[in-house]
């Protein structure tokens, strides 16, 4: 299929040079809007414009829709008044007041002129909501019936009115101040006789969601249910709008990079990588190094501390890496398993003691595992093959316990904290491996020294 | 919503004590399946049973779905076999290939005993799938059309078959050999006149999945197209299943649970985190820790190495920590973002020099943020203020071009193994936080070591 669209790029851009505009036309007719779109964002600027008036109206608009707000920016810019109607008057409201948001405030004053008073309406109070709300991501564009009504009715409803509906397949039943009574689907329509009444067979149970209510919510919403749409309604329960599932699984993936970005050290950014500046970059990813690095200066005075003594038996200070790193990861995992569950609604706080009793568990099962091979390998490797006549049985020993305590330690910390930091109201994902680690190295060198010290004769 | 919840389980937690299945009944039939599922899994098992017998036909099987596979399990074992064969007779059977995907032997046996003969073979069909192919998450239950039907006759056949259907949303229009010629939608239908013809208005460029590819190709074209359904064909094109949108979804948060569990150094686990046993978890988990211990045993060697010197100067030990951390961090950062733009498509190969020019610039600015910060501290806290008056300018100055350079370092290893793995067949997410951080590790030791040696008079 790739290969097939490499193709169509080449012969567009041949074409291009033949001035053969029609043959341009006719291969951008047959794909779809997301490649189109892609086609454009990849072509130098004065031929986006020509390409974007080549297409049919309808597919105009959804092709616009799946520009960068960059590329989206650029054709504004070019449109004549008239365009821009055009594409406005095609696009559904969410996607609208998206393109909206990113705009610089001459555009968007531009835009508004260009669309009739009771869109302008709508999308002011689409634009209301708070970021990240559902309001925000809703549309009030949505199929409402009446109770009373036969499914007869309905359909000709959905016939006059459908064509600017983003989904007609979840039609909502409202009362006369536009409360939410019940839902049914064009499949339940079509399954139904033409004289039934919807208000006999509509689901009455109705779960939706509230316009302040985080997206988040809504997405896990869809997860759960396996819904196509999701009613939105306000604080007097009035249906405002709906959230359709291509939304709902936007929001999902920019979840999940979020979560991703927080559990490795990084303030979540929005924009996609190649378009995020270097500085952007910096600002993200600064604050969270900056944190870990003053940390890890405790850990380093934990070492200072022990100096003498590492001083005497300087073999000990090779092993710091491998017992910090060790530390480090088995917390990690725990954090980021416990972190995950929590997020897919796996697990719950009333959870813990079952976790923390796993985690004891696998952590002891996998100290153990480690310290049987380390010990193996510093004894038969270090000792006997490379010679280190330093290392003696107790120092193994003393390395070996350190390394099952630490572990057994790391996922305790690893699953206590994400699950404690959600219980008071704080985002698990930042009590992630960043900074278990330095917290675990800190825990892991005190026992390390502690152990030496007590079991260790030189040290004495 | 969750306080109703609560509320309703606490109801029929009552009506069991009180015997009022009539009650329970009613209370059932008034919520989602997804939410009957989390109520009988909850439930003792000698409720289990009882509870999902009081369920409607329908509703039963939309409930059996959602249990978890252990829940499915003991309610086949307590079946009857007319039961058995109910729920059955209602299942999807992509869902029904799933379910028996996960039984022992035994129970399977028992299950295909149960179904008719043509069930049997559609079920066998689907389960000779590879694990993690499209087409073993496809459903062969799709609507078909000829071309030559009118949209009449296209409804006539929807209300008919329509209602074992996954989805009627979208139609496929085939040939007599079953070969995949267009696609319409019920919204098209609903927007034509009752007698035009299929084949004038279906959309003739059909995007479609092979039954070998892997599910997260296919995942991803609905991710990239807003698809509702997929059509999945086999070697000669011909149409033999559809994906649809809610399985694609639960492929998408597979696939991100599987990538943070990789880049979190763990073998990716199928089951959810309570269901998997503890030596499940330790499997997932102990091949990570030892390589990972094994690799940071080298960082030892170079410390090892360097031990003359550090006995000479052991206050550089304690820098160590934090400079180890750092390098970790940075280099993790640059991975995790670069392997999630690819995973997202916003990042190919060919966009190699532009990310790393990128990530240079911005190593460069982390590097002297971080070093201008470190250096100010080392000397005022440090020195000035603890009085650690072995620390000189020399020292502070090593520390700190130390910190610059392994920073641009890990954001260039950083973001080139990820892109490297990818282009030669690897999955990305491997190449991430754990692994890097030990390559980063000893590269920042060896910079350390040397700068020191170079450039502090005592270890001249």
């Amino acid at each position: 299929m790739d290969m097939e669209m490499e193709e169509i790029i080449e012969e567009i851009h041949n074409s291009y040079t033949n001035k053969d505009l029609a043959r341009i036309k006719e291969l951008l007719a047959d794909i779809n809007p997301a490649d189109i779109a892609m086609i454009i964002e990849e072509s130098p600027n004065n031929q986006r414009l020509l390409f974007f008036r080549l297409l049919p109206k309808e597919e105009a608009a959804d092709t616009f829709v799946e520009l960068d707000f960059d590329t989206q920016e650029a054709l504004i810019h070019a449109f004549t008044d008239n365009e821009l109607k055009e594409v406005l008057d095609e696009l559904y409201l969410d996607d609208a007041a998206d393109i909206i948001e990113e705009m610089p405030a001459t555009l968007v004053k531009r835009i508004l002129k260009n669309t009739d008073s009771e869109t302008r309406k709508s999308l002011n109070a689409l634009l209301k909501y708070p970021e990240d709300s559902a309001g925000s991501i809703m549309t009030p564009e949505f199929v409402d019936l009446k109770k009373d009504m036969t499914v007869e009715d309905a359909f000709k409803r959905i016939r006059r009115t459908g064509v600017d509906k983003e989904t007609i397949y979840t039609c909502y039943v409202t009362d006369e101040s536009r409360h939410l009574l019940g839902v049914t689907t064009v499949k339940e329509l079509l399954l139904h006789d033409y004289e039934d009444i919807i208000g006999d067979f509509m689901e009455t149970n109705v779960i939706y969601i509230n316009t302040m209510d985080d997206q988040e919510l809504a997405a896990k919403q869809f997860d759960k249910y396996n819904f196509l749409a999701l009613p939105v309604c306000d604080m007097e329960e009035r249906l405002v709008g709906i959230i359709t599932i291509d939304d709902a699984m936007d929001v999902m993936q920019e979840e999940n990079t979020e979560d991703i970005q927080k559990m490795n050290a990084m303030l979540p950014t929005e924009k996609t990588y190649l378009k995020t500046s270097v500085i952007e970059t910096w600002k993200s990813r600064f604050p969270w190094l900056l944190l870990l690095m003053v940390s890890a200066t405790f850990t380093g005075s934990i070492i200072s501390g022990f100096e003498d003594k590492l001083a005497t038996l300087t073999i000990l200070t090779a092993f710091i890496p491998m017992l910090m790193d060790t530390g480090g990861n088995s917390g990690g995992q725990a954090s980021v398993t416990i972190i995950r569950a929590m997020s897919l609604g796996e697990v719950e706080f009333k959870d813990y003691f079952k976790v923390i009793w796993k985690e004891i568990r696998v952590g002891l099962i996998c100290g153990l595992s480690l310290a049987a091979v380390n010990f193996a390998k510093i004894w038969l490797i270090d000792r006997t093959l490379l010679h280190n006549d330093e290392i003696t049985l107790l120092i193994d020993l003393a390395i070996c316990i350190t390394l099952v305590i630490e572990i057994i330690f790391a996922k305790i910390i690893g699953c206590t904290l994400p699950m404690l930091a959600k219980k008071i109201g704080f985002d698990p994902a930042v009590m992630s491996s960043p900074f278990i680690t330095t917290l675990v190295d800190a825990v892991s060198l005190l026992v390390f020294f502690g152990i030496s010290t007590a079991i260790i004769p030189q040290l004495h």
